[in-house]
């Protein structure tokens, strides 16, 4: 007997931005695996049970939503954004190839959703206009001097730069460190642009060049994108500044 | 008087896949420009006008809108996926620096949707799980050295990398150009993606090993991932393969 296990995309927090195939993907199912958070997010019904964990126990989650929906049952995996974007389907999935034979017969449905880095985009103008690249700083999982190599590839190529989970009490030194290495290849000027909780009563987004960006800008729940050298800002009068990145890239 | 912009994302195609967001900002608007195949999937009332324009021009449709907005209409453009990736957003703000002065006082709304590479991605796993880029494979905007430099930087650096806008009838020997490129960086059996219209009835999702991939494969419409050399499959029986990126890079 096989189950059915949903892995959703709750999007950035304001339920406008969380999709009808998230909210349906949520009506359908019985048991609910996922950061207390994201969890906290959800209006559930009697039938329908809370398994809470933290959120560093991303591969346990998956296994246990694995195993439970392996009995039958119809599961579902939340993440805050999207959940393929540093976040709950990796997991699942590294779950499925270690783990018990009969959790590849478990029908998986991932559920995509808006993910941080186009929630702040969005409320600023279009930073990632143009090529750009995604990068988690957390050193956890994989070395700090691959991350900083990636950092510098990815700036002297000419990317936009998303960076996910850019600081935590765990990890205080690597954003500041990030910044300096970025000083190193890119303008003063570059716009760098602070995003928390965007679309969210308590948002909070700021943009400051990249000569006075500090990590006490960010915390776990920042976004931060540090523009290319042709990302550009737009003053209005009265009205927020926009931040872009222009679609072309003239010959030079 | 100035009236009101939205920049609306329709997200990939399915209506399950659109924000209340989006389709709040596609009933409060009167006027709507977009490329014909986006507007052609609003249901819209007899007080809401199209003004359907080809997909090369942005700028004008960009400027259109403003112009309109600035009457003290409440205006929409929209975008398949997200308006600010590769689509609509960064051509507004191009219009608002270089256009009239009064357009930089209306009040733009810009509304994020899920992005092709969000939705193709769901569709087989977790292939972005980890550190990737997003690369416009189109030369009409940028030198094609650049895109193939890009490229280079990318792969090399281990990034997972999502092409936009991979091949057209007027371009049609770059997908080919760069997959030759890829193949001299990463190994021959890197699994590579080709995602058409995720989620829709006529959905087209496709896995092959580097060495095997073909331009004829993508078509427009196409998002083409290309995993890292860290990028795995796993076959199931009966079900289709699912193909990740694990989140964790050991250390080497």
């Amino acid at each position: 007997m096989t189950g059915k296990l949903f892995v959703i995309g709750l999007g950035p927090g304001s339920p406008e931005q969380m999709t009808p195939q998230a909210s349906a993907a949520v009506a359908a199912s019985r048991w609910f695996f996922g950061y207390k958070p994201y969890l906290d997010r959800l209006e559930l019904g009697p039938h329908q049970t809370r398994v809470a964990s933290d959120n560093r126990e991303e591969l346990s989650r998956a296994s246990a939503a694995l195993a439970k929906a392996a009995e039958g049952e119809t599961v579902a995996i939340v993440s805050g954004g999207d959940p393929g974007i540093f976040a709950m389907a990796a997991a699942v999935c590294e779950a499925i190839e270690a783990g018990a034979a009969e959790w590849r017969g478990v029908d998986i449905e991932i559920v995509p959703g808006v993910t941080a880095m186009l929630a702040v985009a969005a409320r600023i103008g279009a930073p990632l206009g143009h090529d750009f690249c995604a990068i988690s700083l957390s050193d956890n999982l994989k070395p700090w001097d691959v991350v900083e190599a990636r950092l510098e590839a990815a700036a002297r190529a000419g990317f936009v730069i998303a960076l996910y989970n850019p600081i935590s009490k765990a990890r205080p030194w690597q954003l500041g460190k990030a910044f300096e290495r970025l000083r190193s290849i890119l303008p003063p000027e570059t716009p760098m642009i602070f995003g928390r909780a965007a679309g969210r009563p308590d948002e909070r987004i700021a943009v400051v060049p990249l000569a006075k960006a500090a990590p006490e800008m960010a915390d776990m729940a920042t976004c931060v994108i540090v523009g290319s050298p042709e990302t550009r800002t737009i003053p209005r009068d009265g009205l927020p500044t926009l931040v872009y990145t222009p679609r072309a890239l003239p010959n030079r």
